[in-house]
């Protein structure tokens, strides 16, 4: 099976692409290095089923050729800005680098005649609606660039997915974390402990709580997915969630650090466009076999050993 | 108040800024002029409170430099790609002139600091739901690439009103038509009967059955709507529908046809992204105090007394 994962030398792109080979693919990862980084992908390099480009995915021209070249059996569409707190205060960053991405993907797919997709998506496309969350909530708000870019990609996979008979998952991710990290929380406050251990600033009054998944669980959602014509949202999350101070805590635990000075810069939120809290109705993908193997505590905790070591 | 009115020398936007120069706005419209057309807002050219400009919104560069020029209170983003039938063989259609015109009046919007806006949404966005439609139905799967550009529109919407403290109304049109019909079914019917007035071509099986809107009636929701920090969504429309069959009936009553044959090109449905059937649930926008004055039959036997006279 040939696989294209876009954003493939991301976090979570570098542990999917690792995880299609392990089950026998042959995967061409695209990123643009903006974010992503070789380093996260070096070890697959000697493995001949594994292709690595650098271009950027709105490059048509790029794209188109390696679409003409290789006849793709599925696409996982990973590559976005992931920095929703950088992007507020540029909507042209998640105009391009999350939204623009998917169409130039779904022309692609339209022009060269592939039908598979699997779509990563997020928790912010809901805004903060401070109830369970379910797939098929509405209206949806997001209340940043990045959740409006993740949603209108959503949209155009719809359009694209009836007009051209695609089969379609789109997988909501909450906060994903494990090894590799290249940004949040965890990896700011390792930065910061790294460089000062006896005090520690943590953006908002840290009472933010959210569901972090492990970043293994979540490759194993992808991997479980099925694909018929059609689009097929899920959310795909875990039932418990972590405080931003839990996450300091588990940082300052895992380092040996004690009596570290949390500073918090106050406000219920840590940046414009920041969800403080939400939780997964998470039915649709439990009934659908798939369930996290480890709960957000855990996730963080993993996170943190993997990122210190 | 100095009003923008995007697509303003369109079938809709040409009665909008007819009837705010009559509630004493000073209104700018401005229209690329590829549906639109001078004549159909070419009596209003002698009003002092009124200007054209004719350009793409897309073109940022001149709609920047109108932002600049103009303090305007408020945008009536009407701009759109109209045609979903054309637009199917080609997305890039909707994309620039439904999306990314919302996009770039958005970003105007947030650089000169303008708070109030009205966007033209449609029914297109909720896709083939064969429910009773309400605002916050979900997920939404749009089918056309004219539901999914629109759809894309209310995302950034959401998001840029979150960040900069935006006033937005939506209004999710039906199918809309009067005097001044650009295109459509009515628009079609009347084309074909003038050249041939034996026989008439329908697309589809003539059953497809939506709800038609009068365009004053539409125009009189846009202008009742309040703007509060935030977005609220609206359906706009009639509760009651019409087929294509009964739309080609009463153009041939009004144009004195009789015995005219119908020539039904099959199918449920008209093109590729055709919705056949819908019916808006209106309690929301009734309850806001805004109810349609004409039926669907009724909308559609005065746009064609008005096209054929």
């Amino acid at each position: 099976m040939k696989i294209l994962v876009t954003g493939g030398a991301g976090f979570i792109g570098s542990h999917l692409a690792e995880a299609l080979l392990e089950r026998g693919g042959h995967v061409v990862c695209v990123d643009n290095l903006r974010l992503g980084s070789k380093d996260l992908i070096r070890h697959c390099f000697d493995d001949p089923r594994f292709e690595f480009y650098e271009f950027d995915v709105c490059d048509t021209e790029k794209l188109g050729a390696l679409f003409a070249e290789r006849a793709f059996d599925r696409v996982y569409h990973l590559a976005a800005n992931s920095d929703i707190q950088k992007s507020g205060a540029d909507p042209a960053i998640d105009y391009h680098d999350t939204f623009l991405t998917t169409v130039a993907i779904l022309d692609a797919m339209r022009k060269h005649n592939v039908k598979e997709l699997l779509f990563a998506s997020t928790s912010a496309v809901y805004g903060d609606k401070r109830t369970l969350l379910r797939e098929d909530a509405g209206a949806l708000s997001p209340i940043s660039y990045y959740g409006a870019a993740k949603l209108a990609s959503e949209a155009f996979i719809s359009a694209y997915a009836a007009m051209n008979g695609l089969a379609v998952n789109i997988i909501r991710f909450p906060n994903v974390v494990g090894e590799r990290l290249t940004h949040g929380a965890i990896f700011d406050f390792i930065a910061k402990l790294k460089a000062n251990p006896r005090e520690l600033e943590i953006l908002g009054n840290g009472r933010q709580d959210k569901p972090y998944i492990y970043v293994a669980d979540l490759v194993a959602a992808m991997l479980a997915m099925e694909y018929t014509a059609g689009v097929e949202i899920f959310n795909a999350g875990v039932e418990t969630s972590t405080t931003v101070t839990r996450i300091a805590d588990i940082v300052c635990e895992e380092m040996g650090l004690k009596n570290v000075e949390y500073k918090f810069t106050g406000g219920e939120v840590g940046w414009a466009g920041d969800v403080p809290r939400f939780q997964y109705d998470l039915a649709k993908i439990h009934a659908f076999g798939w369930t996290a193997g480890h709960t957000s505590d855990e996730a963080v905790r993993l996170a943190v050993r993997g990122s210190i070591r």
